[in-house]
């Protein structure tokens, strides 16, 4: 039965279990969160000894609230959290997520409660995120569930990747991260231990989603392979999935039992089931999001021609071997394509692929390049090598870029490697949707999986 | 014959041929640095039109100047830099440096001014780095030839990784990256097109260099392999030599051919090469500076068994798959070590390696662990994960980790991944010798090579 997730994401009211008038404690945060961070519903804070949170009534037990109540978030110990439960059943919330930890991941006692609490999942239908978990940060509705100040956790902008991870440090990692690259999330999810909803369940309701384009996903073990296969399968046609599967070593599949409690099985099935479904794999946190962003702004990549544009030879050579290693051919560009470039580049530019603009190159140079690759049949994607060191590159190179990009429906993705000046202008081309990376090989792999998915996608259809 | 490279870096006498009152000249930036930045030897601006140039007298040419010089840069067009190496030879000027660009590297009308400097070279015993470089940045004697502003160009602080480049654009961006990063590089020396001193003769140099604890260097071609295996061996020995070679593939060595000049050859014969010669091959920048920074602060790996701490769960099970990957192992703590933990840990805490403080993790019970770790026998060196993300890390958790490190003659890395709060206290950590990476395959990949370098070492002696 498909279940509705909807409402954990965009509820119309919200009980906050556990809320404390302590700034200190979770149950302080993540109320201030709801409260003060531009969501839109109700918010009921539920805590026996309290009147009054932040301003809002305090309820003994959620059955005291006279409303409806779609959500609840609990933060309080493992051992009080069955009866907890049974009064959201009783009070006909339908969406719980359970952030608190101290359950199958410690053993025997968390082990039994879990089993309790799954009775009662049973008897009042309720679904549940977590235990053990971070649970949702929406950027769309705000709902924002994380306990940690922004100070130490940083919130990312809205965007259109949605990241779902089994382990809660590594989200929370991640988010902190995609918030100070400028990197836009539309949903983040952490699930814990998953006594209810899973993973699965997550891609099925991620695949429908209209605020998201890609989906990312952290997994240390998946307990339904054939319904990841079958649902991989259905989501990947609409929209690609990465994944970064952790626990395939010997001591490492160990060490995920004692963190979220999952068995991690085989690596070798796993990426046989992966390749079987269309998702995609990624073996390091930094190919999960460079793929990501390539994959969230880019159109669909039609060949493996590429071109490289770069005013730094060596960086030129460097991304060209890589393009090789990757599948994809440095094309040479058609003899029209250098004829436009020679009216406006330097009588010692190669204008070979890969093109040389070389240090001395300007910004008009640039455009004049760019222009004429992209219109170029021959071509299916552009890399551009976009150095700042160089004394005439000016900042409006940004502007050509942006509006040279905007023209054509083809791929061109940006390597800008340096320091702070660099830094600046990389954030502005981030930000605006062209996805900029500090080297060559990694914006190189970038475009190979952008190949790779407009594959997946004919192969699925 | 061994040339005297010292001349180049400690010059008592420079002259800046082609010193400009113009302050967007090259001519002008260069001379600009070696007045201001620090430099302690003499300085002689030359140029024939005109007196005096940032409140220097300006001499006419070389020939001109009354007193000793040790080296010169010539910055001027190709065309007129036969007659102006002329000069510096009947003025015995030893270390001569020539920036200017427009030699093999634009065909043949470069490949014949080439030739013809190589005669005056031969002729005079002239020793030459470049042209069509940036010649050296020396960040203790302050020889700073690097013709492009600081806002463009950072210079990284002193240290103890020297890096050779024979790409100019290459060079400019490792320094600048480096300078935002906060890595201390001893001598950067970016060489070109190589017409008289190259690669090897500046590995031998750097080899008996005080300054320099590891060399990177980066390459598009060698012409003498033979001496490149011969002095590797020797230079290995003393100190890890870290090499990106490129031009690897067919188009790309195509490239490298309109770049610098240089013919790439064949893939499969460097690898064997770099392997006789004890020089360690790596494929991408990061894996270069990742590397170089483990291997220029960390005591020699005695074997293979590391431990890793960690406060997210996630992060370790995935250090651990890529510590298999690299054959490393993740090897069991010893009881006594297990004992010592248990006194200062969680209950909840996991004490097996990976060993997993939670989230819930204070200072207190890193240092605790770090401890214990560090002097456990079984255990050869350490990945410390340390994420801010978690509410009861402080900031005193740096303290914990400089000192424990200072009491151990064992490797330690850490890992510290996420936004702004992270980045502080990585920069804190890097600073003071640990070098810090931003996810756990950098971590492990760099543990990984220091017990390789160890292993070098063992075998060339």
């Amino acid at each position: 039965m498909t279940k509705n997730l909807d409402l954990f994401f965009n509820p119309k009211s919200v009980a906050i279990i556990g809320a404390s008038r302590n700034p200190q404690k979770i149950g302080h945060i993540v109320l201030k969160n709801f409260v003060e961070e531009g969501f839109a519903g109700k918010v009921f804070p539920v805590n026996p000894d309290a009147d009054q949170i932040l301003n809002l009534k305090s309820y003994p037990t959620v059955k005291d609230i006279h409303d409806d109540v779609d959500a609840a978030v609990i933060l309080t110990p493992a051992d009080v959290i069955a009866k907890i439960l049974k009064d959201c059943g009783e009070k006909k919330i339908r969406a719980v997520t359970i952030i608190s930890s101290g359950f199958k991941e410690i053993g025997s006692r968390g082990e039994k409660i879990e089993s309790e609490l799954k009775k009662i999942i049973e008897k009042y239908k309720i679904n549940v995120i977590g235990p053990n978990c971070l649970g949702i940060f929406d950027t769309t509705s705000q709902v924002d569930m994380l306990f940690l100040p922004a100070y130490r956790l940083g919130r990312p902008q809205k965007g259109t990747i949605a990241f779902i991870t089994q382990s809660g440090a590594f989200g929370s990692v991640i988010l902190d991260w995609a918030a100070q690259e400028g990197f836009g999330i539309s949903k983040f999810i952490s699930y814990g231990n998953a006594i209810d909803i899973d993973e699965i369940d997550f891609l099925e309701y991620l695949g429908n989603d209209q605020e998201t384009k890609v989906i990312t996903v952290y997994l240390e073990g998946a307990n339904r392979a054939r319904e990841l296969i079958e649902i991989g399968k259905k989501v990947s046609k609409i929209k690609p999935i990465l994944c970064l599967k952790a626990g395939g070593s010997k001591r490492g599949a160990a060490a995920t039992q004692s963190h979220t409690g999952s068995l991690a099985g085989s690596d070798e099935i796993y990426s046989a089931a992966f390749k079987q479904a269309g998702i995609i794999r990624v073996q390091t946190i930094e190919e999960m999001f460079d793929y990501a962003r390539a994959l969230a702004t880019q159109p669909l990549m039609k060949g493996n021609r590429i071109a490289i544009i770069t005013d730094g030879g060596g960086f030129g050579v460097m991304a060209t071997d890589y393009a090789e290693q990757e599948g994809l051919i440095v094309e040479e560009v058609s003899e029209q394509t250098k004829k436009k470039m020679m009216k406006c580049t330097l009588p010692f530019a190669t204008l070979h692929n890969p093109i040389d603009l070389t240090g001395s190159a300007s910004s008009a140079m640039y455009r004049c390049a760019l222009e004429a690759t992209m219109a170029d049949k021959n071509i299916d994607a552009l890399l551009v090598i976009l150095l700042f060191q160089p004394p005439n590159i000016e900042s409006d190179v940004i502007a050509h870029l942006l509006e040279v990009k905007s023209k054509y429906q083809k791929p061109m993705l940006v390597c800008s490697a340096g320091g702070n000046y660099t830094q600046l202008h990389r954030d502005i081309l981030e930000r605006s949707g062209i996805p900029t990376y500090p080297t060559p090989d990694r914006a190189i792999k970038s475009l190979a999986i952008l190949y790779k998915y407009t594959q997946i996608k004919a192969k699925q259809h």
